[in-house]
């Protein structure tokens, strides 16, 4: 009888009628009820990107996606290329750093901006590397860096990307359809997401879009690619078919998580998100817990393990949370293993979930002795909420 | 109220007990509760591919695997490899070419033997190449051809790779879990698979075991990989864990649908594909139809549309067969379109679904004026299963 409940980066909780989804006898992808569905999904997802571009979906988790943007833009040294493309990684945490590992996979000249764990990455810092390496290609970056909590001045680096003249290429996996990041506004060149973040679905599909400027970019491109291949996808996505065999129940789990979010309309989504992350960063201050980022993002929040705490008694919370309570949480990652909380806040997720979770994290502090008043983190949760003017 | 069967030789139909898990909600990756359900995978995918080996998880289709082992096992020209690494590939239909194509996608040294459709590639021609090129360290081939409906000597050319001392690569997409490849016996040194065929799942999972050749050429691999690299994958999965977020619902279906395989047995599961395939072969014959594949495969029967029909009169007959009685059957690709029919027969399929699919069969064929006697097709599918003595 024991209830979880998921306050976690990915996996996110699955809404009922998605999961009926799954349980429905499978289609073969190559018939035109299935490609109805994927025409379906494919407007749902340039709604969610905010993008006149078609929005690739490949077989993968998040991961692949970003290296199908590596390998699909980018060029490495051969008999006719003299010198690899240069790009610059922002290295701001665990995420940042996979896109540095790419890079440099595919032997990449990589510039690596590494920033303080739980910072923001500034203009200024990417604008140096830019002017101390002229022939750089592109800029990777994280929307929102998953490991620390940070919230990345996306807008201001597509702006500075633009100004540059060199391609913005975002991690969006914890950013798309939880809080604003249109595409084509802010003129993004890559923007990625996975299914298992805010669209509400289990992991194993990857979406990615490329502006005009990526496309011309790939035409050029000399890594070797084939399952990646982006351009290939196009080609076969236009005509709503997939290039391979596509993750067919969960494309058609998609089509039914994404009009839940189009019903609930890009606005209300994420003034929703905002809120139920001021509710959290309140709580933790009613809970005297210090905040880990001072760049918080709409999507989780992270709050330090309390000084008094070591390591292991730090890795403690999360377990009894999860073993007690069955509320999982995560906690930091490598180096920050036992020294943060990372509590979540998307996908389907509201006010009352995020309410349970600061109750178990309650409990849990006062198990190991922490002070604190029972419930005032959760009074904390509930007055924003009721300040917010927001229905659920 | 329509019925829908699934002939096809991918996705297969899943069982209901399958579906049912899918509606379950998600758990996350990172807990011990996942971890057993991925050690009792593991423990079952060893089951599966008769080897000691690990057996690993990818998040991605078949063809993903496929990409895996070439750029896990082979290296590239560079600075310090003056030429590329040397494959053979056995490109005995559309599957087959693919081997081809990536191998080129990584600028592989490509040794190509072209097959004629529908015929199974010999040893002498493999040998050929061998001896033509003996600095090849691979033979990349099909178990069986699922464009074509041939099997290859499998055994026999694991034997002809070890004595020539390459790896034997081998594309077990639809074979693994429908007739016997042990892989261990036989010594191959790579085999593959992927969720949506014998395993009676979605798309999504592939499956791939590298032997200790395999794993001591993927030591000295220079070709750039990240999401499909394989030692860090078996590094993660010896743990229980994944490089990457797997597609957690998918292995948790796998779980069910491979304990389902595993009450039935291999002797059972082996001797049931060939009575089906038999039962197959036998209707098309009740019926005059040609087959197309002098080496038929247990995994899919294919035959010739009757020489009175023009392509586009053969490529009616599959539509009408689904749209008409929502028996979905596959024709011919690419250059085979309109020529041959492709009647699957395996994963959660029995003999009633063969029948099925043959009265189908025998109703668009009259539909088109082919002069048959209805019922004699099912006929011989009847009489093949009460011939073998095998049980449901």
């Amino acid at each position: 009888m024991k209830k979880f409940r998921l306050l976690t980066p990915g996996p996110t909780a699955i809404p009922e009628k998605v999961l009926a989804k799954f349980a429905e006898p499978i289609v073969h992808h190559r018939t035109s009820l299935f490609e109805a569905q994927f025409k379906e999904l494919q407007s749902q997802l340039q709604w969610l990107f905010q993008t006149k571009e078609i929005v690739l979906t490949l077989t993968s988790t998040g991961t692949g996606a970003m290296e199908a943007a590596v390998a699909n833009l980018f060029s490495g040294m051969n008999a006719s290329t003299p010198h690899a493309d240069e790009v610059i990684t922002v290295n701001a945490g665990k995420f940042g750093e996979r896109w540095t590992k790419i890079a440099k996979a595919y032997n990449l000249n990589t510039h690596e901006i590494v920033v303080e764990r739980g910072k923001a990455v500034t203009i200024a810092a990417i604008e140096k590397e830019l002017r101390a390496h002229p022939q750089v290609k592109a800029v990777l970056f994280q929307a929102s860096e998953t490991s620390t909590g940070a919230l990345m001045p996306i807008k201001a680096i597509a702006d500075l990307c633009k100004k540059h003249q060199v391609l913005s290429v975002c991690d969006g996996i914890t950013a798309v359809g939880i809080f604003d990041v249109p595409m084509d506004a802010w003129e993004l060149d890559v923007l990625i997401t996975g299914s298992q973040k805010a669209l509400m679905l289990p992991p194993g599909l990857a979406f990615i879009a490329l502006s005009a400027r990526a496309w011309k970019a790939n035409e050029s491109s000399n890594l070797p690619k084939f399952y990646f291949d982006l351009k290939k996808e196009r080609k076969a996505q236009e005509k709503m078919q997939t290039a391979w065999t596509p993750a067919i129940s969960l494309v058609q789990g998609a089509v039914v998580s994404l009009k839940m979010l189009q019903d609930e309309g890009h606005q209300k989504l994420f003034a929703t998100h905002e809120m139920l992350a001021l509710a959290t960063r309140n709580a933790a201050t009613a809970l005297g817990l210090e905040l880990f980022s001072d760049a918080p993002s709409p999507v989780l929040t992270t709050v330090k393990v309390p000084a008094k705490f070591t390591v292991d008694e730090g890795k403690k919370i999360a377990k009894i949370m999860q073993e007690k309570y069955g509320v999982i949480i995560t906690g930091g990652q490598d180096e920050l293993m036992g020294k943060i909380l990372r509590l979540s806040h998307f996908g389907y997720c509201d006010i009352f979930d995020v309410a349970n979770g600061i109750s178990a994290l309650e409990l849990a502090l006062l198990e190991l002795a922490y002070p604190l008043e029972l419930g005032k983190g959760v009074a904390a949760v509930m007055k924003t909420f009721k300040d917010s003017g927001l229905a659920l």
